[in-house]
């Protein structure tokens, strides 16, 4: 009944990724950056996204039908756009797209390679005593003449006599927007790249993107270096507030963070440093203080507020990051202190302020990060809800690393699913935390005031042995020196309840019901992980039908990755902030009022 | 006949200055950067300028008698506009303005006080949990209000958070165009402060001005510390293409200079390093180059291209000049390799473009920028003048320092003119040549083509005595050890001739003849202390009236500082490339021959 997560294996390129049964075997691949071709955005029309399942299987659908020859169908070739995963599954993709005048990235969100760098190549007219035009006015003739704008830069200025001489005035220009990054020597179109970074309070990722091809060209990812001084923005905060010493420790922490990501990326690429122009990066309204140097303080003191929440496009040297000396790095925009950029580019990869459907999109976390709306109007919060879901402060919490609980099943047994495999379980980690408390709820040993029962209360279940007293508290043993404890259950109720809140207070303001909600998103770093029936059974998100709860995977990163290579998902991120309207949940009567009404499991059979 | 330069001592300032006779009063005050009142703009009608005369004289004028009362009159108060020097004088100057709505600066040009650096004070509403706008917001909406656009800045972001609560939001913004420079706790906006810097290849002037008054609070110059490197532009370019380190050399050497001037001008005007905002920066094409680090090779040859031409607001801190860290450098544009930012703040300066008299402006040196026009029409080019003007490749030649000869009188004895007053010529500087040549021609010792007189053929004449012969080449004896030498002549002839040469050029290109011309302009740091009746004689100049041809200072300098105390001016410079219409010199026809055709000397009959 509850959903494990599968493996699904992309040949020829042998990567793995784990997913939440019901994704598709494109998003899936989307996601660990593998742009399978596609033109119709994922609507199965276009029929180039089919892949051949060589391992497990997916059902044939209408759309396969209509698209593919019966012999490609019998020999398992299935659009992969369709093709939902129920079973560890491995396919063979074909060569990946090289040149995508459109690629599906995020949510099902049809991207059309727009990249705000674009290189031009321009053969000049040389100077003469008849023509004695600086060599910026030439090149700015010719870029004006095929339609560019140019503004110059002093760097490039430095050297432009020599190279544009030694290249006999063929050249090709970069361009950042209007701002000319380089003049580059004969005909270097072909090279262009760019950075998406996700930089998360705990895990820093980057994926390195080709802007000619929309292809991801390597990902990386490491701990966020600003660890050492503390698990959660506010503690690095309180770090800062120490001095201009703390403030610079804080900045080259995670300097070192990307720049190590950076140079991890170029070797695996294969990517000349220089021929990485720009560089989007989203991450809470903290990190991207930090990052910048700029005075955190404010955030963490009420009434809560930002210096900035303005998309900043910076020189790259200005913020310390080693791309190209004159290339840039892209902020997006941040709604309020605690909805950041991460969020704008979560908004942007479900596509949630563009569609018709009424959805709302969970980043679960340290603080949960809520989004409700449609095309119509968009509202958002932000629900403090502690360190539960991360696995910190829960008796046996740990990171989802090798040895986590991720998930759990409970029937006459015990089934876990433990990250690693076959290894001894050393902890629980947050979806594991979620998936023990449903499960425990399902099997009748949790009451819906979140009270654990006794061996002694059930003596005949099955599963009465697991129950256990550690230090005159309960507990349920997953394993041996693992147990979920009556008090983890509380730190979860307080998580699931502030997050609940948060969900309930913006269904209010919108005046809008479960009933009317055409999809839940669970996204986020953690919130992906989720598993959807388990979320709704510990009532984290609103009781709708589990097939409309949805794990959309890494959507910061992916709204920068879109955002990477589409100057027009730019534009719509930096237009965010004027759209989304922010509810302040401090201080708000109904958020305490509606708090205490949601601590509490929903009734099973509420949930039917 | 011949007119001496004049001492001018202005008190209680105790400055002094050595102008052309002719010089009003005022210019002379403003050349050194004593902005005496005026909001007529120098036409005598306001009255404001008035200073009292209290040795040497000045007449009374027509003005002077609608303005002032006859006691006034009496006690030798004079309009200073309006009175010319004729001798050494010395006045006394009432308070000078201290928040000027206009001033009067290069050749009676009315400048509006409306500087591109703008100090606004702001008291913004506290944030609160009903106003979470961000601090950046805040602060710009505030701006908005006011009618200001703001960019932000990234240096201004770091710190804004702190200074806005240690401020209790009570700041000054400071913009330099819609570019944030600093955000200031309090009302800072009394403490405004600029530098014009004229980049000389010899010298270099920077000028202290405060924005808020306009006036300059301290002028400092020195050699160009990329002496060394060389005299002229040619060579320092020479040693550029060395490498890169030549290159660095180059750059390093005149960033001391300017630094070194910086440093002198916070001491001398006691203004601290972080209230100044923006520099304005003028010099030949060359010297932009050099000083941005920007490879100026192709300005060196065949067919002579700049890098750029356009205007450029740089950091200051990627320039490498000390002004506050967040502050702007500005240059003004260059309409050609040889026809530089210098140029353009003498059209400036001098409003060449602007008025309906038709002027040529010659700004005389190694190169001879000539520029000829109205506001109808401008014309302009570059002559090639060889060392000459500036002492060099003359026998007993010198810079115009301490010991040259800058004036000669020949009369039945030889009068002279050494810097430094009563002690002996060590040689003759560049406006000494002209004059002892001038003299010559006038005396009956130099024939029109150049030629001079033995000792044979004139033994009668009261000079005959000093007609030398120094190893079988004639020569004129100035003083003990100093003698113009008959090649110094022929040196002479070359440069003058091409200068004149560019100058008909630049008449018959127009359609005009020396009839024509309202005025002759001469500018720039040598020319303006060329006697222009000397100028004339020797033929560097058409055969105009003598009162028609002025001294007009250090143009450069005063265009620079013009545009930094005026966003307008600054905004006409900026058009003045599209507006003035470049004449190469090399490679025509016309230029090869009449430069012959202006080889000798004018017959004095055709100059009365």
């Amino acid at each position: 009944m509850i959903q494990k997560k599968l493996e699904v294996r992309y040949q020829p390129f042998d990567k793995t990724t784990r997913v939440p049964p019901g994704t598709t075997l494109f998003s899936a691949a989307h996601w660990i950056g593998l742009p399978i071709d596609s033109t119709c955005g994922g609507r199965g029309t276009c029929g180039k996204c089919k892949v051949q399942v060589l391992e497990g299987g997916a059902e044939i659908t209408t759309a396969d039908r209509k698209q593919l020859r019966p012999g490609e169908l019998e020999a398992g070739w299935r659009l992969s756009c369709q093709a939902k995963v129920y079973e560890d599954t491995t396919v063979s993709v074909p060569e990946l797209l090289r040149v995508p005048k459109a690629a599906t990235m995020g949510v099902n969100r049809l991207v059309l390679l727009d990249p705000n760098v674009r290189k031009v190549y321009v053969e000049l007219t040389e100077p003469s005593l008849e023509d004695q035009r600086s060599d910026v006015e030439r090149l700015r003739d010719a870029l004006t003449a095929e339609g560019f704008d140019m503004k110059s830069d002093l760097r490039v200025l430095r050297t432009l006599p020599a190279i544009l001489r030694a290249a006999e005035f063929k050249v090709t220009a970069v361009l950042g927007g209007d701002q000319l990054i380089a003049v580059e020597p004969d005909d270097t179109r072909e090279q262009s790249y760019g950075v998406a970074f996700d930089l998360g309070t705990t895990t820093v990722v980057g994926t390195l993107m080709n802007l000619r091809t929309g292809m991801a060209e390597a990902v990386r990812s490491t701990l966020n270096g600003q660890a050492p001084f503390g698990a959660d923005v506010i503690s690095r905060i309180s770090h800062g507030m120490q001095g201009d010493e703390a403030k610079d420790e804080l900045r080259e922490a995670i300097q070192r963070t990307m720049n190590g990501i950076l140079a991890e990326l170029y070797e695996a690429a294969g990517v000349d440093r220089n021929r990485l122009y720009e560089m989007v990066i989203v991450g809470n309204a903290t990190m991207l203080h930090l990052l910048l140097g700029i005075d955190a303080t404010p955030i963490s003191m009420m009434p809560f507020t930002p210096a900035f929440r303005e998309p900043l496009y910076l020189p790259a040297r200005d913020v310390g990051l080693d791309i190209h000396p004159a290339g840039y790095v892209q902020t997006l925009p941040v709604i309020g202190a605690y909805v950041g950029a991460d969020i704008v580019a979560g908004v942007i990869a479900t596509g949630l302020a563009r569609e018709d459907k009424l959805r709302v999109f969970v980043d679960v976390g340290t603080n949960g990060e809520i989004v409700l709306g449609s095309v119509k109007r968009v509202l958002c919060t932000a629900a403090p809800a502690g360190p539960a879901f991360e696995g910190s402060q829960i008796r046996c919490g740990m990171r989802a690393t090798d040895g986590a609980i991720e998930g759990v099943t409970l029937t006459d047994h015990v089934e876990l699913q433990v990250i690693g495999g076959d290894i001894p379980p050393k902890g629980i980690c947050g979806s594991g935390l979620v998936d023990t408390v449903a499960q425990l709820r399902l099997a009748g040993l949790l009451d819906a005031g979140g009270k654990m029962r006794s061996r002694e209360e059930v003596p005949e279940h099955p599963l009465s042995d697991r129950l256990i007293t550690v230090d005159g508290v309960r507990g349920f043993l997953l394993a041996e020196n693992v147990y979920l404890s009556q008090r983890d259950v509380r730190e979860l109720q307080f998580g699931k309840g502030s997050i609940a809140t948060g969900i309930k207070v913006l269904m209010d303001v919108m005046g809008v019901t479960a009933a009317d909600l055409d999809e839940v998103l669970l996204g986020g770093s953690f919130g992906s992980y989720l598993n959807p029936e388990s979320a709704k059974i510990i009532g984290l998100v609103p009781p709708v039908d589990v097939d409309r709860i949805l794990s959309v995977g890494n959507t910061a990163g992916e709204g920068a990755k879109m955002s990477l290579l589409s100057f027009r998902e730019r534009q719509v991120a930096f237009e965010l902030p004027e759209k989304i309207e922010y509810v302040e949940l401090s201080g708000r009567s109904d958020f305490n009022d509606s708090f205490v009404s949601v601590l509490a499991f929903p009734e099973l059979e509420s949930l039917r």
